[in-house]
């Protein structure tokens, strides 16, 4: 396993850091970055992650959501990776929402992406063990946030290993990606017709079992996608039936960018702060 | 004089707008972009300029500095003006730190330059104008920061106008173009040949009058170029002699990027608001 260090920069303190490496669970160069606080004190420190949304790759979240500010104020560890496999050889297409940039957290059962588009298992288990290594003094706890399709990510991934994720957080998620058009043109390709194939990879299916992690949600009223791509009311139903409480909270006036998740991402910083020991 | 809104965001409370109008100085079409904070009690409020640096337009400090933060929580308004004119009818060079994205913010007297490149008319004059319309509850008072070519723009802007900038400040900037590889090449082609007709642009010249506004600086030592085109000696030398203070901060380990500048920005407004009302 070699990771190439590609980008450091010294930022609130900490260290701002871009590396490539080869994954072996998406068969192609990949480049995630990774923010390590001052921690003067040595202390242990957890991780959060960050899955962006469509044709992000790990520069958005580190360019334009000030998070260092928090992450060292806090003292955690941030990794951000990319949104798809990327490359010559792995699969694309041309709309901005299917295929490079839109990996949509799943793993592909359908051709042409099942060989690379296993984006799940990179989050959960390859990218992790790299991460460990890299992290001085990691306390082993982690959450996870995103945005939009990384909104979506992060509920999925958390609530489908709801011991491991200690919080969840999403900023304009994608509910009920089974309804929602992005949803529904990626899970055709990536998992194929049989919508029963779905649900194991939509956040309204799997809050039915309740039993999730803690859970905020942000929403703005001003938002481009808002309601077609990112209608609550199926997620929130069923959280409801599943006496699931959810923090769901719209925003007033706020959009898709990252203007507001700028804005916001101080109360969803201490919302997984309070969640670790 | 027409001004159209082309973006509006709102952003820690307040409103980040983008505007596009043609100005009648440089002959062309330009960008900009007016934050405005809140501002529930309607009190009047200062204007903080903005000068990027090379290459840059209005977007890099709206994206990526976290400024809006800041605005909002010390209540002031804050524009940011595109780097130069812009166009296909406008001159350009092939070179990043000539022409487009590089205007240096002198007043071009050389020709082919000379038609559109008068940004320091633009930033001192028509730009003000039309900002003071376009900022509820002004209170008259002004400021001005800036990165790199920004930093230098800054510099000469606020210290030729000692009683209007009631402060200056800069990350990173150009303290002796007359002396560094970018300056030298810019003011021959904006300015022409004759030497002499490059002190009114070059701050450390015009440092050797005094009088100048409460003014500080910020340099981080791991900046690629530091000290090649930023050198401070002269500047710095050229204040002493003339008993003019300046606070001039070396960040060790920080380097030319906006992930310095957004770590440090804090300190900046903090100063800048001191020294309004």
């Amino acid at each position: 396993m070699s990771v190439e260090l590609i980008e450091q920069h010294r930022s609130f303190g900490g260290q701002h850091n871009k590396y490539r490496h080869f994954s072996q669970v998406l068969q192609c160069d990949m480049t995630f970055s990774l923010y390590l606080p001052s921690n003067e004190s040595q202390k242990p420190i957890p991780l959060i992650w960050w899955l962006s949304g469509l044709t992000c790759t790990d520069d958005n979240f580190s360019h334009k959501s000030g998070f260092q500010r928090l992450a060292d104020h806090y003292q955690t560890a941030v990794i951000m990776p990319d949104t798809s496999p990327r490359g010559e050889q792995v699969a694309n297409d041309e709309g901005y929402d299917l295929g490079q940039g839109a990996g949509f957290y799943v793993n592909a059962t359908q051709e042409p992406w099942a060989k690379n588009y296993q984006m799940y298992t990179y989050i959960v288990e390859e990218l992790p063990a790299i991460a460990k290594t890299l992290i001085p003094n990691f306390s082993g706890e982690e959450s996870i946030m995103g945005h939009s399709m990384g909104g979506h990510g992060a509920l999925v991934i958390g609530m489908k290993n709801p011991s491991r994720y200690k919080a969840i957080s999403a900023f304009s998620p994608i509910l009920h990606p089974s309804k929602s058009p992005w949803g529904i043109k990626a899970f055709t390709a990536y998992l194929g017709e049989n919508q029963s194939d779905w649900k194991s990879w939509d956040a309204a299916e799997l809050i039915k079992d309740g039993n999730v992690p803690p859970l905020l949600i942000m929403q703005g009223s001003a938002d481009n996608f808002y309601p077609l791509q990112l209608e609550e009311t199926d997620f929130l139903a069923n959280a409801r039936q599943a006496n699931q409480e959810v923090q769901y909270k719209k925003l007033e006036g706020y959009d898709h960018s990252y203007y507001f998740i700028a804005t916001f991402l101080e109360e969803h910083f201490a919302f997984h702060m309070n969640h670790f020991q």
